[in-house]
C-alpha cells in the first residue's frame, strides 16, 4: 500500500505547496484528542480513515491540523465527533477548513511532494459531484437541462467564467467549474432525453469510461496498451461472428466515430479495386461511383468530398416512403453510370437510417452488388444493435454478404460515446490500404508478436482507448443484456406508435409500424386542425416543431429531435435508446407537446 | 437532493433487483441498535451517512439489513462499530456482505429501481481501485508495467479471462476485470514511463475526463453541449492567439488526433485552391504536389494516400544531420514540380518532429511558400506547447505565417489523450470544405444562435468532447502553469544530453544540444565498444536497444523508445513529457541501460 510509504503520510494545503512546518513535528500533547479522533477517523472506512490517521500523526499540532484538514475529510471529522466524541471540544478547530481548498492548486496534487493527500481529497470531491449528478440524471424531477443562451453563458454566470488566464485558480474555484459546467450543460442520461440516436448513461460504461482515462494509453501498439489492444480483437471478432461472417473472419477496427467508419469503408473499397490510388492518387483509377440512398447518413456524402471522389460521383438512390431504398433504382443508376463510361464502386445500404429508422433491403441490394461487382458497404451505425436481438436481427437480414460493415455500439447498445466498430470482411485490406511501417512506432524487431500492433491499419497515429468501456460493459451484461435492452427500446417505440397514430391532432409521416425504434410524427396543434390542407397550413405547420422543440428546452422538461424531410416540413423525430426510458416517459413526452402545443 | 427522495431511501442488494421485502417495513424493534449504527453511520460523510441512515430507515429488519449493506458500507459499518459500539454485538452480522457484489448484477445498477444505492457503492468501489491505482502510479517503487505476451494474457491470467459471455457475470467479477486490466496495463503516468510523446497523468485532467465521460454528450451542436461549445471556441481563439494570429482570429476545432489534424490541413489547402474537388472530386485539379521532410510524421503520407491524392505526389524533403528541412531543397523541388505541369499545393514544415525533435525553419520555408503560393501547414503535433514558453517559444518563430497548425495538447502539455487542434488562420474554410448541412441536426430555425452549432466543420458527424479536460487544467495551472512544465522538460532533457554526450559507451545520434525534449543515442555495451566501426559493429549495435528495451519490459523498471532512421541503426529515442520526471528519473535510465546492457 502506497499509504504506507512516508511519502504518503505527510500533507501540505499550502498554496504554494510548502511541507508541514518542521517545528510541530512531534509535539503532540500527550493524551490529547488526537487518539479518540484518530480511531473514529479510522472508522470512516478502512482505507480513508488509514490516510487520515497518517496524515496527522505526522501533522498533529492543533494549527497544521486546522491549515491540513480540507473539506473533505473535515466533514468526516465534524460529523464523526458529534457523534462519537462530544469530549474532542466541538467543531471549532475545523472551521476553517472548509475553504481549504481555495489554498490548494493543481501544483500541490501529484506529483507534488507530499501531494498524494490533496489528490485525493480533490478526486474524491470531483467523484462527489459525480456521482450526486448521476443520481440527479435519473431522477425525473430533475430538468433534462437548464436552458441558456450563448451569449448568457458566455457573459458569465455567478462565478462562472470560461475565460482562461494567466495565473492559476484554486482547486476550490476548480469544483466549482465542474460543478457548473454540470448544471449548465444537458443530461444525454435522463429517461427524458431523446434527442438523439446516443442517449442514457450506462453505469458500467461510465465506470469504464473512467478506467479508460485513468489508464490514459493509446490504442496504437501492444506494447503500451497489451489488454485494450486483446479486448479489441476478440470483441471485433465476436462482432463480424454476429454479422455473420464464418468464424468471425475478416478484420476490423474501432474508429472515433460513425462518419469515420464509413470513410474507411470507402477508402477500403477503392484500395480492393484500384490499389495504385494510394501512391498514384485518384488519377490513376476512372471515374468512380458511389451509391446511397437519399435518407442515408451525410457522412456518405463527407467521405465522398474527403477522399477526391467527389459529392457529384455520389449518386442517391430513390426510396419507398418509408425510406427504403428500391433495388431496382440502384441497378438502373448502375447499369447508367456504366455506360456513361463510369466504374460502380461502392454501393451504401443504410441498416437504420437516421431519421425514418429504415432499414435497405440488403439482400436485394447484394444481389446487384454482385452482379455488378460493385462493393457492398452497410452502414449499421444506428442499426447495428439490431443484431444483438433474435427478434429484430432479420432487418438486417443479408448483412452477412456486405463487404463492410459500420456498427456504433454507443448508439443502440447504450456504450458511452465514443464506440464505433468499421468491420471488413477480408483480411488485409485494413491493412494495405493504411499502413505506412512507422519505424518509431512498429519496429520489427520487438520481443513479442508484432502482429498485435494493430496501429498501422489506421488512418490515426494515436488512438483512443474506445474498447474497454464497451468490453467492459458486455461482460456485465451479457449478450443477452444487449438484447434486452434493444428489446425494451424497440416495444416502447410500438408503444408510442400505437398511442398516436389515431390520436387527435397527431398525423405519422409514413404509414405502418416503425422498423427501428423511430417514430416520425406531426403534431397539429387545435388552431391548426380547422385549416385545410394547403400552403398556408403548411407553413404554420413547418413552425410548430421548431416552437415547442425551443418551449421544451426553455422549461427543461425533455428534449426530442425535429426536421424537414425533403418536401416535407419540419416533423418530431422520436427515437429511443436510453435505458431509463419507460412507458412513462413517452405518456410523458406526449403530454407535454400537447401542453407547450395547445395555443400555438 | 435526491437523497432525501422516495426513490433513492431504499436499496436492494438481491441479484434480481427485487424490492425490499414489504413484511419487514417498520417492523424495527424499539430500542435495537439500529439508531445507534445510523448515528455513527452518519458520521462517516455527511452525505454517505445519510445515505446509509434512510437506507436502514426503510429497510430495518436484522435480514434486510444483512443482505443489503454492500462491502463499501459494511467496512465503514464494522469499522465504525468497532471503535465506537463494542455493544453492538460484533461484526457478524456483516460477514455475508463482503461478498455482496457477487449476488448484484448490471441489472441491478440505475436506472433499475432501488437502483441507486448499488449504483452508488459501485461507482465508490471502481474510484477506490482507479485512486490506488494513481497513487501506485506515482510510486517509483511500483514497476511501470508487468510484461506478458499476447498468448499469455490470450490464454487467462487467473481469473482474467477477456473472453466474451452469453450471460451476464456478477459486479463482483466486473470489479475484479477493472482490477486485472489496469494490472496487466502499463503505467503511462509512471515517473519512469519515457515510451510515447504523451506520458504523464495529470490529475486536473484526469478530473475532467471522469467529468467529460458523466456528461458523455458530443460537440456536433450547441443545443446538447453549450458548455463544451463555448468551451472549445474560447480555447481555440487562445490557441490562435498564442500562435500570434491577429485577435486570435481564424478558426479551428479538436480532433481525434494528430493524424486527423493533419488530414484537416490538407483538406483545407485542397479546398482554398480547388474548391471544386470537393464536388467533382480530384478530376477537376491538375496534378497536386505536397512537399515535407524526410523525418516529418507518417501521417502526412497517410493523408495523402487517404485524400486521393497519392503518396508519390508527397514530395520527401532533405533535412540537415539535425532533421531540419533545408529550404533550398524545398525550392529546387518546388520548381522541379513546376517545371513538370504539377501543382505545388502544400507545404508541410514540422515542428517537433517524431524522432530528433527537429523544429524546420519555418520563417525561411514561409518566404518559399508566398512566393509561390503555397498552403504552409505547420505540425506542432509535437512541439506547438512550446509556444506557452517564453524561453522556447522562438524554435517556432515564423508559426503566424502558417495557413494552419496542428497543436496537440495531449503531448507537450499533458492533456490525457486525445486532445488535438487543427487551427485555420483564414475563417469560413473549414466550414465551406466540410459542410454538408444536414437537416435533422443543424436546423435554421432554432432559438438560439445556430452558428454556435460548429458540427457541420468537421469531417465527423458525433464528436467526442476533448475540450473540457484541456480548458479545467488551463483554468487550475494558468498559462503560467504549462510554461512551467515545458521548461522544466526541456530542462530535464538537456540534463540528459549533457550526462551522456561525452560518458563512456554513448554516442550521439546527432550533434549540438537538442531542440525539443527528444535525446537521440547509442549505447555501445562494453563488448562493442573494442570493435573497429564497420558492418560487424553495426549489426551489432542494431541489436543493443531491442535487446535492452526487451529486459527493460520484462524487468518492468522504465520504458524509453528505439528505431532506426534511414541508414541508422536502432538507437534510443528519449522523450520527456512527463510531468512526473525528475532528474533522478534520468539517472535512474542511464543506470538502467547500462545494467542491462552489461553483458550484450
Amino acid at each position: 500500500m502506497a499509504a504506507s510509504a512516508p511519502s504518503s503520510s505527510a500533507s501540505s494545503s499550502s498554496s504554494t505547496g510548502g511541507e508541514a512546518d518542521p517545528n510541530t513535528t512531534n509535539l503532540r500533547p500527550p493524551g490529547s484528542s488526537y487518539d479518540a479522533w484518530c480511531g473514529v477517523a479510522h472508522g470512516c472506512t478502512r482505507k480513508l480513515g488509514m490516510k487520515i490517521c497518517g496524515f496527522l500523526q505526522k501533522n498533529n499540532s492543533m494549527e497544521e491540523r486546522t491549515r491540513m484538514v480540507t473539506s473533505f475529510k473535515e466533514r468526516t471529522a465534524k460529523n464523526l465527533q458529534l457523534t462519537c466524541d462530544d469530549n474532542m471540544g466541538g467543531d471549532a478547530r475545523f472551521k476553517r477548513s472548509e475553504n481549504d481548498f481555495s489554498n490548494l492548486f493543481a501544483r500541490d496534487l501529484l506529483p507534488a511532494k507530499n501531494g498524494e493527500e490533496p489528490t485525493m481529497q480533490f478526486l474524491l470531491e470531483v467523484v462527489e459531484i459525480l456521482t450526486n449528478y448521476v443520481k440527479k440524471t435519473f431522477d425525473r424531477s430533475t430538468k433534462v437541462l437548464d436552458f441558456h443562451h450563448p451569449h448568457q453563458l458566455l457573459e458569465g454566470m455567478e462565478g462562472f467564467n470560461l475565460e482562461l488566464s494567466e495565473q492559476p485558480e484554486s482547486l476550490e474555484q476548480i469544483l466549482v467549474d465542474c460543478r457548473d459546467t454540470l448544471k449548465y450543460g444537458v443530461r444525454t442520461g435522463h429517461p427524458r432525453f431523446f434527442n438523439q440516436l446516443s442517449t442514457g448513461l450506462d453505469i458500467v460504461g461510465l465506470a469504464g469510461e473512467w478506467l479508460t482515462s485513468t489508464a490514459n494509453t493509446n490504442m496504437f501498439t501492444y506494447e503500451i496498451a497489451p489488454v485494450f489492444v486483446l479486448m479489441e480483437q476478440l470483441t471485433l471478432k465476436k462482432m463480424r461472428e454476429i454479422v455473420g461472417w464464418p468464424d468471425g473472419e475478416g478484420d476490423g477496427i474501432f474508429s472515433p466515430g460513425g462518419a469515420i467508419s464509413n470513410m474507411y469503408s470507402v477508402m477500403i473499397a477503392r484500395y480492393k479495386f484500384f490499389p495504385e490510388v494510394k501512391t498514384k492518387g485518384m488519377t490513376a483509377a476512372p471515374r468512380l461511383i458511389l451509391f446511397t440512398s437519399e435518407h442515408s447518413h451525410y457522412s456518405i456524402k463527407k467521405a465522398s468530398a474527403a477522399l477526391g471522389l467527389g459529392t457529384e460521383n455520389l449518386i442517391l438512390l430513390k426510396t419507398d416512403e418509408r425510406g427504403r431504398v428500391i433495388p431496382a433504382d440502384l441497378e438502373a443508376k448502375v447499369i447508367e453510370a456504366k455506360q456513361k463510361g463510369s466504374v460502380p464502386l461502392f454501393v451504401n445500404a443504410t441498416a437504420g437510417t437516421t431519421v425514418y429508422g429504415a432499414f435497405d433491403p440488403i439482400n436485394e441490394i447484394a444481389d446487384i452488388c454482385e452482379k455488378y461487382n460493385i462493393w457492398l458497404h452497410v452502414d449499421g451505425a444506428w442499426g447495428g444493435g439490431l443484431l444483438m436481438s433474435r427478434k429484430h436481427r432479420h432487418k438486417l437480414s443479408g448483412v452477412e454478404r456486405a463487404n463492410s460493415v459500420t456498427w456504433n455500439p454507443h448508439k443502440m447498445m447504450g456504450v458511452p460515446l465514443q464506440c464505433s466498430a468499421i468491420l471488413v470482411r477480408e483480411r488485409g485490406l485494413l491493412q494495405g490500404c493504411n499502413s505506412m511501417c512507422a519505424g518509431y512506432l512498429f519496429q520489427p524487431d520487438k520481443q513479442y508478436d508484432v502482429t498485435y500492433d494493430t496501429g498501422d491499419k489506421a488512418i490515426q497515429c494515436g488512438r483512443h482507448v474506445d474498447i474497454f468501456k464497451f468490453w467492459l460493459m458486455w461482460k456485465a451484461k451479457g449478450t443477452v443484456g444487449f438484447e434486452q435492452h434493444i428489446d425494451k427500446c424497440l416495444d416502447l417505440s410500438a408503444y408510442l406508435y400505437n398511442k398516436i397514430k389515431n390520436r387527435e391532432g397527431y398525423e405519422m409521416v409514413f404509414d405502418g409500424e416503425p422498423q427501428h425504434t423511430n417514430v416520425c410524427f406531426w403534431y397539429f396543434p387545435p388552431s391548426l386542425r380547422s385549416i385545410p390542407n394547403g400552403e398556408e397550413s403548411r407553413e404554420r405547420l413547418h413552425k410548430v416543431a421548431p416552437k415547442i422543440k425551443a418551449m421544451m428546452m426553455e422549461s427543461g422538461t425533455t428534449m426530442v429531435g425535429y426536421q424537414p424531410q425533403g418536401e416535407k416540413v419540419n416533423f418530431f423525430r422520436m427515437v429511443i435508446s436510453n435505458p431509463a426510458a419507460t412507458m412513462s416517459d413517452i405518456d410523458f413526452l406526449i403530454e407535454e407537446i400537447e401542453r407547450l402545443g395547445q395555443d400555438l
